[in-house]
């Protein structure tokens, strides 16, 4: 992409020897570094200080950008989450079960490979930082859209609330097993755990009686439990 | 409860009319009105000077017995959770799947009677408030301890890594689910949800490998899922 808009009045002149970005390009450059930055350290130790010094501008310059911490906080963390989205985007064909499973496997290796990120992104957006709170609702929101018929790449599952209630509750456990497993994974390795999770979304939903929704898609259509 | 040891000296005469009770009855007594204060508003709410007022004693009295704000939180919530833990402690006898499920029906009676607080604590643990998370780990893991034969009374799964990682990320599962139907029951009944939750822990260690210590108590030992 290239770019002959001027630059911002208010932005430093170019220096010898730097690559002449412009301004979407150098904010993009800058929320990459962020979330590549966020992968190996919480939000809180995430400084702008940190950051001018990592990519080489000024305090001056990322503040013209984000409009100060809590700006760029808030703009690197909706990155990551547009990012997550797009890496998990199940496949547009095949089995559910398959889908479902490879959607798993870009979740767990996003979580695995950045969990120290991920991790201070779920204990801001729970402690009341309502701005990352609100992404991160918005992104667990979007990941369960793609399990009904409303995403027109998603998985269809019946779109009852009790369904609903249900994925919610499985990508909280998700979340936690992933997160968790990450840390320490237990003996279990990262195909079992793919199965597991895989697996579990399935087994959850069969659990539920069939007029709030429940079944599995493909499963038998056998006698339930009682 | 009666006691005849003296009052502190520096607490305050006692009044005309009101009740003479022990230091420790008096503290009691403000513990459990906190946590009832807890059950209709967020720990942000709950202030010092709510509870001095609904209580009828002092400022001074309450920073006398909890050093302040955050020490008194951390009192009421840890009151909390020894009340959370001592309501929801397995029948001694029965079956497995009847014990869990009488567990089950304490939690759930629980967080339903009183999920502000419930929601408040969880946020304020993962928000980073070190005394507080420390409170609700140290109660999430002697909950899940239940299930593991280090407790006389508890229900008896295969100690093993996986089985562990997987009963927590059940737990984080089931508060997710219980907070949220507690908002908005999405036409399922307390009882179905009790089904539900209890049904959800066998069926998922059953996804385990055995080797990995999966597969339900008391459940058949036939061919699983490949």
């Amino acid at each position: 992409m290239t770019s002959s808009a001027p630059a911002p009045g208010d932005s430093p002149a170019p220096e010898a020897g730097r690559t002449r970005l412009s301004p979407e390009q150098r904010r993009a450059q800058l929320l990459d570094l962020g979330v590549e930055l966020l992968a190996t350290r919480s939000l809180e130790e995430l400084s702008i200080d940190v950051l001018a010094e990592t990519a080489g501008v000024s305090r001056g310059l990322l503040y013209h950008y984000f409009g100060g911490k809590q700006g760029f906080y808030a703009a690197v963390v909706q990155h990551a989450a547009d990012d997550l989205y797009a890496r998990t985007a199940p496949p547009e064909t095949g089995q559910p079960v398959e889908r479902l499973r490879a959607s798993v496997r870009a979740y767990v290796d996003y979580v695995a490979d950045s969990h120290t990120g991920y991790r201070s992104l779920v204990r801001a957006a729970a402690g009341g930082n309502e701005e990352l709170r609100a992404i991160y609702d918005a992104t667990f929101a979007a990941l369960a859209e793609r399990f009904f018929t409303a995403d027109p790449h998603g998985i269809a599952f019946p779109d009852t609330p009790p369904v609903r209630l249900l994925v919610r509750a499985w990508q909280a456990m998700v979340e936690d097993l992933v997160l968790t497993w990450s840390q320490e994974p237990a003996g279990i390795s990262r195909d079992a755990l793919l199965d597991l999770v895989s697996a579990s979304l399935p087994a959850l939903l069969d659990l539920l009686p069939h007029d709030l929704g429940g079944g599995a898609p493909g499963a038998s259509s056998g006698a339930g439990p009682g």
